[in-house]
């Protein structure tokens, strides 16, 4: 019975690599008089009979599909992982346990194909990663009975927090007031993970919200040093997130926990782009984020930018610029190998590639063997479309989403960096990607040394929010809610650009996605326009927005070339962060100053 | 009145840096109804009528000093501190606000030189990082009334958590058992910051500690983006920790928050040390921490391991190195002008290096022009020496520490990394560094782009308890306390060493500082030394170990060049993680495995 539970709680991998998510040497690491009085190992599976004979046990199995189909499904349903869930029991997963996405997967069919190796991109910086000597040690840690006196682990006992409580909302009730009014307290303790389950659980205040009858995580683990990889506890959750977006399609992907996307990017570039030794370049949307360029300039490696329109990148620009690569002619750099691409609510322009604009540019990316990345921050800030109704169930929503690079990447050429930012908060500084095994390793080989994966006080209350609390239909809710949200921010801020911007010489499209508006000014109007460069007159609209009161980002700040002539005048707004008054005033300003400028 | 209270707040900056502090900006970046509804900016003064007339304001002069001397001190006092806070009043650090030390630092003496410049040994790399100009940008945002259309940070209003209740000890009653029955609830709002500060504040349940009377710091702020640097709230309190410890003796240092030391010696390493392009090599001990190596290996910095003995690393040695340098011997590799060193508790030696010794090093890194890494995560685990009194008050405790490097450091030359790693919680992910504001501009440039600085999270919650709670005085305490527990460890596996190892092979020195206990197993003696090498019965006793159902760390991880033979078999074994019990039982099963390879 014990043994069939174990590989239930963890099927698809060779015994060895099961042991760290079990109890076995926990006793025997601990350092605590508490932690010795805990039950022993056995308690700690939830098929034990004091958790399995619990009245109200939560994850209980729908009676939607009692037999899984033979063969794989394209999505995996939020019915999928509850069950999955409820099979495997609770997760045993104790201080630096080691982990990955296959420990959570579901099976994988023997059908799909293994990712392409890209050991011909990685540069030299990154084959030269060995495993972190004693986080490899920690594998010894799986012997039942050994006590360590290898890695200096403080112990809990010195941990000066003995609990967190947060105040969270409610599914679906997730404004500041009603959380305010009729929220949650949601506890964690030092060593809640470690204490046998209750029989009888606290009651779920909120009955529409998944609660685990007992906690599988807490301070004394989250608050320890960890694996690069982020815990399996989190990494459970990013696993079953990735699957129900869309997983992709060959059979060993993989993902880690990140410190957020900006490191995640910087830990990319060192990874593939090698700018002194082998001169490689980047190429991205001709208007990119401006710290992905700041994070590529000081590495030396080349930027290129890819012609867009109203989709963003447009492929056959980027296929132009591939197949008329001339080495010599771009001073030695070599021919593009790796494109990043934020294909949702583009930073800065706000444009959204369509699934067929995917496509297409998944396809050039193929015949020329470039490696994609996939950066996603606003990929939930997908607007509702104007005079439609919002999706009425979380599968609808799902649905309505434009399928991501990662579900179509049946090469392995993608690697995609989500992140809690925008979504959740952007002092978590944590996120995840999502790549082949090949990538992932490497990745978190850097990860190591470069920051040891995000840190446990985000890890274990984005845990027990998302993860315990909420589970990922109660995230999707929140993600509707929030995308709800912006659409009305996004709307607020077209309708002041309407009443107050002068349409003779600013055009605008409101963006489908993401937190930016982009707006054109049309340089040749300009009455000084044979005299001023556009930066010139950039530059003095800057200036008197912000003696008016209004800062906006200038375009040029995100010209992926700097050194060559810029191809218009462009300016930034976003509608994130003010009041919809302020936002009106704002405009209203912004107005004023190219009037101004522009003697209208 | 109104603007003599900003120049308190603010001494020692030109105007124009000042104004970040200060709430001019709020109303108009806020975007939430509550946020509109705050108080007017004269309200987030400390001395408005409001809260100078508050009948138990916090933080009241002690009367010790009446006049301060008008020399420059050696050292700030806690006196000094709670002085200068009172004097700035409440601190106005609303979202993303940019700082640095200089707005925290005592005022500095005109008689103080200015560091040297570090431009000679800074990196292609290095010197190629721009400020992030979305980041730069954020600086308009000091123009009162301004709204802000520049920056996509998320509005707060969506910010899941409403409020986080930490329970923590109060000092000096750390214990578990104590913070359980007797401990404080500490809670963090998600607007606390704006909002006006109370009359008659909540009662201080515990006297001993120092509550503000206004939080300083919120949900809102430190879970939104912030600078690269860390909030103003904590470089505060790191740049008044380095003032306490002892300040570098030149004028212009600074601090910068860290993702802890792990990260902070990457930048550091690729800020100053180029492998592939200049061939620069890093000095450390022989025995050196072997993440630190693994940092160094991919970026294909050689590394030569200096001699040590008890005291650590011996100047003598680093002399011989350095003068004796031939680049065409050493495979085109140029002279050593960096040393990493971990003065304190060495990691895997445990060696603490003495005054003397660090003056002697620093002797001869001035004479070769070497810049010191100075590592310091054991810094507070200086243990209580046998038959000692514990100090009697924090400054008896302060006065009693070895000196830093840092305090010695006339040139300039020493970056310092700190932690919370181990004396508070690693999985804070958090520390500093403090060096010459050139360096610290550097690390600042590419921390913008690798990481963002810490996580909100444990900004705010290590704020809450060791500034608002706490206090320095509260956390020098804390770190008292936690040096006579590892004294206690570190006796109980003294004891255990005694009772269980064969002392006709294994010698040890019991650390003065640290975690680690090193073990230096003779190899002259063993039985097969004349077949077999160091390394085969190293593994041997190793893989003995494991069986027997203890893991130590293999002294061959650590050897900073892999590439020559080792000078010996050693073992490293920490009495950080297990219980005295645990410890005495895998010392015990060390010595058997060393007996039966050694045929005892």
């Amino acid at each position: 019975m014990r043994s069939a539970i174990r590989t239930g709680a963890l099927r698809g991998l060779p015994p060895s690599t099961t042991a760290p998510l079990h109890s076995g040497m926990k006793t025997a690491r601990s350092c605590t008089p508490r932690r010795v009085s805990v039950p022993p190992a056995s308690a700690f599976h939830s098929k034990s009979p004091d958790y399995s004979e619990a009245p109200a046990a939560a994850a209980k199995l729908p009676e939607a599909e009692p037999t899984p189909p033979p063969t794989p499904r394209d999505r995996i349903t939020l019915a999928d992982i509850k069950e999955r869930r409820a099979k495997a029991g609770r997760l045993i997963a104790p201080t630096a346990a080691s982990c990955n996405a296959d420990m959570f997967k579901a099976p994988q069919t023997t059908g799909k194909p293994k990712a392409k190796r890209w050991d011909h991109l990685l540069t030299k910086e990154s084959t030269l990663r060995a495993p972190c000597k004693l986080k490899q040690a920690a594998k010894n840690l799986n012997n039942p009975g050994l006590i360590s006196l290898g890695g200096g682990l403080p112990c809990p006992e010195y941990f000066p927090i003995s609990s967190l409580t947060l105040h969270i909302p409610n599914p679906p009730h997730f404004s500041e007031t009603a959380t305010l009014a009729g929220g949650t307290d949601a506890t964690i303790g030092k060593y809640d993970a470690s204490a046998a389950p209750t029989p009888t659980p606290t009651p779920n205040p909120n009955p529409e919200t998944t609660t685990a009858a007992a906690p599988e995580y807490d301070l004394s683990i989250a608050l320890n040093y960890g694996q690069a990889t982020g815990s399996a506890q989190m990494t459970r959750f990013a696993t079953e997130h990735v699957e129900l977006l869309g997983a992709p399609p060959y059979a060993d992907w993989g993902v880690c926990l990140t410190i957020g996307s900006t490191g995640a990017l910087e830990q990319a570039l060192r990874m593939l782009c090698d700018g002194p030794g082998r001169g490689d370049t980047l190429l991205t949307e001709e208007f990119s984020f401006s710290t992905a360029l700041e994070t590529a300039a000081p590495l030396r490696v080349g930027v290129v930018g890819v012609e867009m329109d109203g989709e963003g990148l447009v492929p056959e620009a980027m296929e132009r610029v591939l197949d008329g690569w001339d080495v010599e002619a771009r001073g030695g750099r070599a021919k593009p190998r790796v494109l990043y691409t934020v294909p949702s609510g583009q930073n800065p322009t706000g444009a959204t590639q369509s699934v067929q604009r995917r496509g297409a540019i998944y396809e050039v990316a193929r015949r020329h063997d470039v490696f994609i990345l996939e950066d996603e921050p606003y990929y939930y800030l997908q607007m509702q479309e104007p005079g439609t109704e919002p999706p009425a169930s979380v599968e609808a929503f799902l649905e309505g989403l434009i399928p991501t690079y990662l579900s179509m990447d049946v090469d392995g050429r993608v690697m995609r960096m989500d992140s809690f930012s925008k979504v959740v908060v952007p002092g978590s500084r944590m996120g995840w990607i999502t790549a082949s095994e090949q990538i992932v390793e490497r990745f978190i080989r850097h990860a190591e040394v470069a920051n040891q994966g995000p840190n446990g006080f985000s890890q274990v209350i984005l845990h027990k929010l998302l993860d315990e609390r909420w589970g990922h239909e109660g995230y999707f809710r929140w993600l509707m809610n929030l995308r709800m949200e912006y659409t009305k921010r996004r709307d607020a801020m077209s309708a002041a650009c309407d009443e107050f911007l002068p349409k003779e010489v600013v055009s605008w499209q409101p963006p489908q996605a993401g937190m930016f508006q982009w707006l054109k000014v049309n340089y040749e109007l300009h009455p000084s326009a044979s005299t001023k460069s556009i930066m010139d007159i950039e530059e003095e609209i800057f200036n008197s927005c912000i003696s008016k009161g209004v800062l906006v980002a200038r375009g040029s700040w995100f010209r992926a070339e700097q050194d060559i002539p810029p191809s218009g005048l462009y300016l930034r707004a976003t509608y994130a962060a003010a009041t919809p008054e302020n936002m009106r005033e704002a405009i209203r300003r912004l107005g004023e100053a190219i009037r101004e400028s522009y003697q209208l």
